[in-house]
């Protein structure tokens, strides 16, 4: 139950593709089923601080098996889990990072984008994800 | 499309000079456009945690190509980015970080500020980037 | 002068394919000409100590251009630089990572490659940089 | 007895006349008397690994007030404190570090080069420690 190379590379290569059809610039990332960096790319011009939040939104992903977004809605001053940001080394819990599940729907590795916009980034994502399904 | 170390000290210096004007005692970073350090002075009398606060705000300045204060609106509680200073090991989202463009508007590094109110090291960073415009 | 994200893939498809011709399952980093990661992928049943390794091998070819074994006769006991390995949050310095250059002899980024024998693991990051003088 | 930021500029800049006038492209880091970053220069094409290399020069000579040169002669394999490099995040003891005496013999901080040989990295350091006894 873990993401192939040949899936991870057919996931970024199929968000990369619906970066550019966007016209924008990101990091991708996808982790396998461990939480580890399986296959990522880092599109030119993108923001040199996106590397380390496409990973860290893949990673996050995994870690809680979760839409990062919805994480962010409990982790805010209040949220039950507040600050929870600061554990494994920084998550991040705002949109851009997506579980990958196989035609089974187990869960096999997660993708994170950020570059563009949340929206974008989640869309960006989502186009990934999908591809595995395909 | 780098900033060159003759170039560094040149927006070092004129915000040092707007620091003395001002009588405010900062440290100045400056980093080049790989986001990796290329000039740093420290005033005498200057607060200590102000030197990583200095180099994390040009950092941060060049690794999303943003005024840092401009940043930090986004990551408040509630906010599209919220908690993304986890990332890049800690970004600093309030003034006194703002990329440095050369003279065909190509963002060729950033400089960072800290040890007065933001306003001033804001101010102080701007004198800076337009040191090397002129 | 800095690698582009086609490049970037070229070299790591070349690698991989150099690797499954030798039957060495191996993890492949490409970073730009700042150090920042560009691309990577690992590959199935690879190593997972191997990621680390062989983004900090690619990351030592480029921070001191130069192929990572070579450095690593210097940093022996008694060698001019020994234990740099600790400076940079950590050096690779045993075979494995080459800089990469461009059809005018420009360095653009580098390769690291880890998993097989350090033989293996120079002659696969070595197929990734010829790649791209073709 | 700390180092004032003309002091070290001046230490900064005689060191870098001395690179310039031996044709090598270094990183020039000066500490306080606190082991503090108090001025940093990256010469244009110097190595990016010479950055924190050049900083951990400068510290440890200040941690240990010695000629990171002689510590390391004392770190081999079998030697008196064998490997005390994994300590304070990484000290770099070979050629390159220098404490900085003013002209009552007193430490006031320390000068660390990085980006030639260790014997030009040591010289161009002495440049600076000399230039502030001028």
């Amino acid at each position: 139950h873990d993401i192939t190379h040949d899936d991870a590379f057919k996931a970024l290569l199929a968000a990369k593709q619906k970066a550019e059809d966007s016209n924008v610039l990101v990091n991708i990332a996808v982790v396998d089923a461990g939480a580890n960096l399986k296959a990522f790319i880092r599109m030119d011009e993108s923001f040199l601080g996106s590397i380390d939040v496409a990973i860290k939104k893949a990673k996050t992903a995994r870690y809680f098996d979760i839409d990062t977004g919805k994480l962010g809605e409990l982790t805010q001053p209040g949220g039950a889990i507040y600050n929870i940001e600061l554990s494994n080394e920084g998550l991040i819990t705002f949109p851009g990072g997506l579980p990958i599940k196989n035609k089974n729907g187990k869960i096999v590795g997660a993708i994170g984008v950020s570059g563009g916009t949340i929206e974008q980034d989640r869309d960006i994502a989502k186009a990934g994800v999908q591809s595995i399904l395909k």
